[in-house]
């Protein structure tokens, strides 16, 4: 591993984004203000939105070509939605040089890793990772270089990887500013199962159940809780249906909070119901002292 | 009516705040900010803390006399809890001269207006009203001047009222930049069942769900989802006894918009649950048109 001197203040001499959205264009704009790459270059499917996005100057080259991209880059970051990752990596893989790192944003882990561990070619390694920053807008046109700042990033290396290149993968994300988390894919998918899937589901129920003519009644509570419903349907689709198991059984458990807070309110269970929403209040306001900021 | 002139600028000589907690210190403020009231008193039972309102300047007089403050006052509104809303404005009424009016901000309607309605001394009238913005920040400290700008209002008159002092209530609130809507204390109920105290048992669901050890996998969308869970729980065990009917009915309801989610990803029914992610996005995206900005 090559540790940035004063010569070569750089992580990575090059480094690779496929596709150039919101989180894609976060990480350029990071990577570029932070100095962690000397050049950054970004591939995608749509010519005229990469020359937009070169442009812009958030990339040193946008174009839709993938093996060149992959072949000039030290590490690549594939930042497509979940379900066109492994065939992504496949890809950038086969073009790449020996010694190229590949990581990816995606929001699910277990298939993945399970799909490109030990499977890719001799020299090459892929170290999954799961940027837990992002927005419910879409497009690079958004990109901010603080996305990252203070927010948890979780890695799910496994032994078989050299550790060279997980702790490579592990210091660009620190570089972006962020706290890494390792742990296995598995327990990845249920964990995020509970603190990211959910609330969509959650937000998403919520705002389905909204009647069009009592919209005007609402306030900045209800805006707030189905924020996160504004979401690209696309993307949460592949999402929850590639954590299909470990999302339904969190909403199993979130119903039986939610009927328990039910029975209190029906039953005018005074002191249950206090309690219950003490305990909400003291889960929320415990995240603010639960991360390094 | 006195309707403002250039002599006499303001809607009120006087307005009494009773209960100057976080919105009791907002309309205070906004008050003060907008020129609507020349003085501005405020009444609360802790002296210490009066006097602290008074001497930062959101108020001209505060005291523990609610009887002298609604003697001196041509606006009473109380910003009381809304199960002590009742027997507040039933003491302000006594002190009041003939021509007073008086509001509240509470939360709920139906039973404040069945006890008061039709049952205050002569020459008094109660106009019910209920505000729709607040915090779930607690204290005047965080009072707020903006706090109802562009924000909806609600008020819950009936007929028997006089149409001068429900004219001037709704002048006051529209001074205060809120938009107000008119509706019947038992509508007022079940419509905000659903656009407020439903998303209050959801987010608090929520929170109360998540284990203290994947706190640290939580980012943005958890805390926002969950950021009105940390209202005050005495507050909102109130406001959710005092409508629990159609707040069970709103929660049953939900319930079924979850379990739709639910069973599409259980069943891995792609078209389903994009058309039910769709719904929620298009909902929550139509509540940026749906108010007057």
């Amino acid at each position: 591993m090559t540790e940035p001197t004063t010569e070569n203040p750089y992580l990575f001499k090059t480094i690779g984004i496929i596709g150039v959205g919101l989180l894609g264009g976060s990480i350029a704009a990071a990577a570029r203000r932070r100095k962690i790459a000397k050049t950054v270059l970004g591939a995608g499917r749509n010519p005229s939105r990469m020359r937009a996005a070169q442009q812009s100057g958030l990339l040193d080259r946008g174009t839709t070509n993938i093996a060149e991209t992959s072949a000039q880059s030290d590490l690549v970051i594939v930042c497509t939605p979940v379900n066109q990752i492994v065939q992504f990596i496949r890809t950038v893989a086969q073009h790449s040089r020996p010694g190229t790192i590949i990581t990816d944003v995606g929001s699910t882990k277990q298939k993945i890793c399970e799909d490109l561990y030990g499977s890719l070619p001799e020299g090459v390694t892929f170290v999954a990772s799961h940027p837990l920053a992002g927005s419910e807008k879409a497009g690079f046109e958004f990109a901010d270089p603080n996305l990252f700042q203070h927010r948890p990033c979780v890695i799910t290396p496994d032994a078989s990887l050299p550790i060279e290149a997980v702790a490579k993968v592990k210091q660009f994300w620190e570089a972006l500013g962020m706290h890494v988390l390792e742990t296995s894919p598995e327990k990845h998918d249920q964990i995020l199962a509970e603190t990211s899937h959910l609330p969509h589901v959650v937000s998403s129920a919520l705002a389905m159940t909204l009647t069009a003519e009592n919209r005007k009644f609402t306030s900045t509570g209800f805006r707030d809780t189905t924020r996160i419903a504004a979401g690209d349907p696309s993307i949460w689709l592949d999402i929850l249906l590639s954590n299909s198991e470990a999302v339904v059984h969190s909403i199993d458990k979130y119903t039986q909070s939610l009927h328990r807070l039910r029975d209190a309110i029906k039953n005018h269970d005074e002191n249950l119901l206090r309690q219950l929403l003490e305990d909400g209040k003291k889960n929320h306001d415990a995240l603010n002292s639960a991360r390094p900021q």
